[in-house]
């Protein structure tokens, strides 16, 4: 075929978290080692966490995607398949492979394409499956990066997300990324997941931050997960304020945001709105207090926080 | 989980044909081999050379899927995923894994979900890989129902729909399925697949038929791959007849059906109204002669046909 070298871009999700970056980054070279010209991209900046395993093994953030990429571009996804938390004008390029582990959304192709899903706590297992399957090696480096990766999007195995494969391929990958102490690295990945100073409040906010539809309504849901709960607190305020701008701002019918305390594993979404309330209310079967509701130990977006909005609007429609 | 012991249903599209039927056999024994319950079914008659292949092996073709299965329950979709092409109610199934090699269509899951498709030339391609990768026994008959699919649906590597991967996968088959000579049982399929004895005109049409959606026309296209192209087009015009019968009775904007010459790879299509003849002319750059349309060696419908289709009513659009 005549694009055979045309180079495919390889992204990760918009507001990109460690497994949206290291994916991006590993599938790129897995797709060279398949000799497919491929090139990973961010779409946004990373957090401290991310930036932190890239330093750890002195790989270079991707650069930013341009914006002016053209129509049919040949495109890879990975960690996201909805176009709103994908590059803009998404439905104008050519999807040609999708490595993810969320639910399908709004993607279709206009040919046969490469798809992997699985239901599985971290993008980064599923393609250490794929190295696996294709005999290829993996190097130190990439193996950090995965295992890094599993840990972040897992919690370390705290999140209900969590499936056996995560657990097996994290001991596959052990020896590989050659880290002495696995509990040690990941709470390293935690402080610095954790570390916010010097962001400003609509960065926090945007920071872990994704949009969904439910029917005809539009909503954002950021969520900050952190060992330093108390801090986030103190900020509520100027969260609250935040929200309700963003919410202005990009036309939300919604917004919350939740943080989610990963040692003790609990998750206070902050409530900026009295259609907010209603909804988690009658969604989550919680009170409301203080603009906080007390979602005990939902702390899984993905598989728990969507899932019960969807269950609601549902019944709703 | 709750639903770990529901049996999943495992299903191919409507108007099955052979990869249709096997796919679903070895898939839902992969599940089983998987410590997953599921159960093989097919949505409508067997053609004669799914027939053959299941009688060489002796296995039982798969139960019709019943009208009464419950909204929730759990469905795996093989060699298809577009709701049009699948069980009634599709869309209010709880779809958790799919296995294709088609392009993704209006699909979508409310939750994380098993995704496999390769742009290959057959899903028992895909489906031999996923024994592999798990280290799966594959036994004889199994085998034979995997190489079978795939000399049938790439046409014994003639549709340009053949990739390396078939070709690789049938030299491993091979010796497994204890077939003698491959070229002998592609014939035997072939004949099988071409002897149309006894079938009523309506049969004929419907054997390998899709519908499709262009912007917001609704699209039937039916395909008969044959070495007896003569006995078919004796039969023009109680085929044009039924045609435009399938038009009406479905509410259709249009219908084609294929004539494809396994053997000299070649593709008349029959055009039974204005419409049609049209849109035939523009989308191939063709002209059409009493009623039929020589798309020349244009005999992959997935791969050919439905994009210069698509390409046309995009232009149109």
């Amino acid at each position: 075929m005549s694009d055979e070298n045309q180079e495919i871009i390889v992204i990760g999700h918009c507001n990109p978290d460690t497994d949206a970056i290291t994916a991006a980054l590993v599938y790129a070279e897995f797709l060279r080692q398949m000799n497919v010209n491929a090139k990973a991209y961010r779409l946004g900046d990373l957090n401290n966490e991310t930036k932190f395993v890239l330093k750890s093994v002195d790989i270079e953030e991707p650069e930013m995607l341009p914006d002016n990429i053209p129509e049919g571009t040949q495109v890879a996804l990975v960690d996201h398949n909805e176009s709103q938390q994908s590059m803009k004008n998404l439905k104008k390029m050519r999807v040609t492979h999708v490595v993810d582990h969320h639910k399908l959304g709004d993607l279709t192709t206009s040919e046969p394409v490469y798809l992997r899903f699985e239901p599985v706590g971290c993008t980064g297992t599923i393609l250490t499956k794929l190295f696996r399957e294709h005999n290829l090696n993996i190097d130190q480096k990439t193996a950090f990066l995965l295992i890094s990766a599993i840990l972040s999007d897992t919690l370390h195995f705290r999140s209900s997300t969590t499936t056996d494969d995560d657990r097996n391929i994290v001991e596959y990958l052990h020896p590989l990324a050659k880290i002495d102490n696995l509990e040690s690295h990941a709470n390293k990945l935690l402080e610095a997941k954790s570390d916010l100073t010097g962001f400003s409040t609509q960065k926090i906010l945007l920071l872990d931050y994704k949009t969904y539809d439910f029917n005809d309504e539009h909503w954002g849901v950021g969520a900050c997960e952190t060992c330093k709960v108390d801090t986030l607190l103190e900020r509520k305020d100027e969260l609250l304020k935040e929200m309700n701008e963003e919410k202005k701002k990009s036309n939300l019918t919604g917004i919350l945001f939740s943080i989610v305390d990963i040692l003790k594993e609990k998750n206070l979404t902050l409530i900026s709105g009295e259609h907010e309330e209603q909804v988690v209310r009658a969604a989550f079967k919680v009170d409301v207090n203080d603009c906080i509701a007390d979602l005990g130990s939902k702390i899984s977006r993905k598989k728990q926080i969507i899932p019960a909005l969807e269950a609601y609007f549902k019944s709703n429609s």
